[in-house]
């Protein structure tokens, strides 16, 4: 199937949201999608308007209000919740956020139902789950393979396409015995860090709806920080992952490449040395652990060429004294404040419990790669996009202009450039795994605007004066912690430590 | 230090040459230079000549021929054989070796001559070994660091350049108490499959010298066979290693790209989705298990972010039962009647010894990229090559003459073209691990020349025809055994079973 040439973008885009809004909304949903016309606040935590919503029992909130996937699953095993009512009440939970977020693409309902209840059958006959996530709603980013459905990366030229089968990663979680029921947003070509396109629209942030989910991950950012889903698959070719978590309070881990198949994600502007990861995003580290276990144990090193033979529980461990490395600055843009306190306590709760902290001075690699790794980005299926665009006359989102038109490069100035920018996507060139751990939260009385003379550089200014604590008051603030490539477990392990420091220690 | 600008490239390299002659041969081994300077016949197998050779007293010989490195080193650590003794035999032999098949560009007597003494005195007073390869002496191949010594990868325009440290592996390797003695050649550029180059000449197959060593690990693969070394250490970006191992009847292994650091190989046309190897060959298939393991046991993911975590011994099993997929040709180039011949063979001894063998059909990746992928490897570095020939007007050898001057690809067409070509490529695009198995020797009375009519393509036409018996005659057949990525462990216990099954079963 292909757009009809008669559409023009706008024609298509309309039909398509329409067409969502009929398969979101039906049956028993219809009245939902009624009454939020005209309740979406334009700025603001709308998280207490969720659990208050009257479309949503007590059951239901008691449901989707579970710590997270690991104790959801505890009380599905059981017995206590069966798998179809977990569905439906995060499938309605998912509803009512897509009204204020606008964070859903696509829908299974049907087949999740059916499977929801073969799985209860399943228990009840057997008394066994058929594995780990047995009965885990588990929501799926636009651009991954879920057969049957939509996968659009954000152009309206890819409205239409529908996935001929599952990606790798989804055959494994349907295995495992989770219910894929819904596909969430990315922003148009998947290379902007906010999650905006003329075919979906953009997705806010739940935890004010003023700001944006972040991205390219963004759909699923939002989705689960209104625990319309506890666990999502995420993608990351430079930070698409660890963006959105971190906009949205989320744990997630952008794991080394060559643990997990990328197979099965219609990505048009990956390769070339700059590694793309699919990785879980949700509410604690050891639903992480669970996901990147439950991923590994299905031996994808057997289905994709790229994965390396390394099961998920060998040396998975970390050492009980620590010794972490804090990279205060990468000397091209300063952290604003928020997020300095966040170290800083981090950094002091660390030592005073005995662990052994040590200061990075931003390397060169930092600093000068920035301008040229943009490039990189540019020339990587920046033809694609184009396109792509061409196809529909639909025009590029402002995100994304910039990384559009680059000058041509030539294969062996490439290989002179595979260096990288930033906080997030020199993990990506170097392909070290990375998780993201939520710390704190923005306090205007506390994180105050700060004057500064002198910058760093032009961004580092623009960036520096976009810091507003009234605007950002109340947001999360996430840290992230990088470890060696391919020891994704020790990585989990020793963030589990961190965290639980974070929380045990008062400061 | 740089080539001075007034000497044209042939003075460059009369002067590089003679140098090195000088260096090789000084003090007691001159009068070994001027000996073979009219003895070299210009076709047939050199190896009896060595070993009959009046510079080697029956103790060289003794020591060179034990069996594989193992076997020496067994000799070594008892106290049998000083390493000192096992160095001086090695160099006399290689020094032999070198006059008839031309395989040496660098050495490092003084400093090896000191090691092994030190090594044979912390033997005699603690009882103790300082690694596993204590006193072995061990060639590495141009382009790799060995500080101290000149790496030219063939360029004359590189013809003084001097490493300032050790390689990676060096380290490792003389962490292990290997003695690094000799650097041996590697053609211009390093995309030859000979070795040729305009600054060292050609090297040579000590098979029959009116064949060529294969490339570009050429000269490792002749000193190797000539015995001159035990243990060799190569690289590979496209064949490089196995293809000197197969012409020369050695065992090798490219090990899959991130289980042993590459850095500090002088690589100036390495990258791009094609991963590059550095991994050794031998005379056996224990010794490339033993410097697999050392390489490994080094925790090179503490020194290259490129590597994996994963210790070497690691799961690395065969399962008693083996099922082995057989591609008998590509597709695209017919093996030559020896080679079917050796495959045959083994197929049949798997067979008989309860394996299952399985016969792959050619894959149409097999096919359809060959002429895209020389694309490739044209891209790579094709600029880099240019700039280098240009400095001092060295011509480039007719091997890669058709690897430059191809039309500029856009990386979005090179991200599209990451297949491959052949019979070796193809796996360093699959980053899959692959061992060579020498199995027999081509034999004149069986392996005749067999008339086809039609042909896969004018390349198999041209290929097919080049067979002689009368000159193939007596040289090594080897085979190509293939793992699953990060599986080399597992990839070599599974071809010893096979070596072992060749040589137990007649047939």
């Amino acid at each position: 199937m292909s757009a009809q040439p008669q559409e023009t973008w706008q024609e298509i885009a309309a039909r398509k949201q329409s067409a969502l809004c009929k398969k979101l909304f039906k049956d028993g949903w219809q009245s939902m999608r009624l009454t939020f016309e005209t309740e979406r606040p334009l700025a603001g935590n709308i998280l207490p308007m969720i659990n208050s919503c009257e479309h949503l029992s007590p059951r239901d909130i008691e449901i989707t209000e579970a710590q997270d996937a690991t104790e959801l699953l505890s009380k599905i095993h059981s017995g206590q919740w069966p798998a179809r009512e977990v569905l439906v009440a995060f499938y309605k939970r998912a509803l009512v956020a897509h009204r204020f977020v606008n964070c859903l693409m696509d829908a299974d309902l049907d087949a999740a139902l059916n499977r929801a209840q073969e799985l209860d059958n399943y228990l009840r006959t057997t008394g066994n789950v058929v594995g780990p996530l047995h009965g885990l709603p588990v929501s799926i980013k636009d651009l991954t393979d879920v057969k049957g459905l939509n996968y659009s990366m954000g152009y309206v030229s890819w409205a239409d396409n529908v996935s001929a089968d599952d990606a790798v990663v989804v055959e494994t979680l349907r295995k495992a015995g989770a219910v894929i029921y819904l596909k969430t947003t990315m922003p148009q070509t998947g290379m902007a860090l906010e999650t905006f396109s003329r075919l979906w629209g953009r997705t806010l942030n739940p935890h004010n709806v003023g700001l944006v989910a972040g991205g390219s991950s963004g759909g699923e950012g939002a989705l689960i920080a209104s625990r319309g889903s506890l666990l999502g698959m995420g993608t990351d070719s430079g930070g698409s992952i660890r963006i959105p978590a971190a906009y949205n309070g989320l744990y997630s881990i952008k794991p080394t490449s060559r643990r997990v198949s990328y197979r099965g994600n219609n990505n048009n502007a990956s390769g070339l040395g700059v590694s793309s990861s699919i990785g879980p995003m949700a509410h604690s580290l050891r639903d992480l652990k669970l996901a990147m276990k439950t991923l590994i144990d299905d031996s994808h090193w057997l289905k994709d060429p790229m994965i390396i033979h390394k099961p998920w529980d060998y040396q998975a461990k970390s050492p009980a004294k620590l010794r972490i490395g804090v990279l205060m600055s990468d000397g091209l843009t300063t952290p604003h404040p928020p997020i300095q306190r966040a170290l800083q306590a981090t950094i002091a709760k660390l030592t005073a419990a005995g662990h052994q902290v040590v200061t990075l001075e931003h390397v060169k690699l930092h600093m000068d790669s920035d301008t040229m790794t943009r490039r990189v980005y540019g020339q990587v299926g920046s033809g694609y996009m184009l396109d792509e665009f061409k196809k529909t006359g639909e025009p590029p989102i402002d995100a994304i202009k910039h990384r559009l038109g680059w000058e041509t490069m030539s294969l062996e100035e490439m290989i002179q450039v595979q260096i990288s920018m930033n906080y997030t996507a020199i993990f990506n060139i170097l392909d070290y795994p990375a998780v993201t751990i939520p710390t704190t939260f923005v306090d205007k009385t506390i994180d105050r605007k700060i004057t500064r003379d002198t910058f760093l550089n032009a961004h580092d200014k623009e960036n520096w004066e976009m810091y507003d604590p009234e605007v950002f008051h109340g947001m999360p603030v996430v840290l992230q912690l990088v470890g060696l490539p391919s020891m994704d477990g020790q990585l989990l392990e020793v963030a589990a430590k961190i965290d639980d420091i974070n929380h045990r220690i008062k400061g």
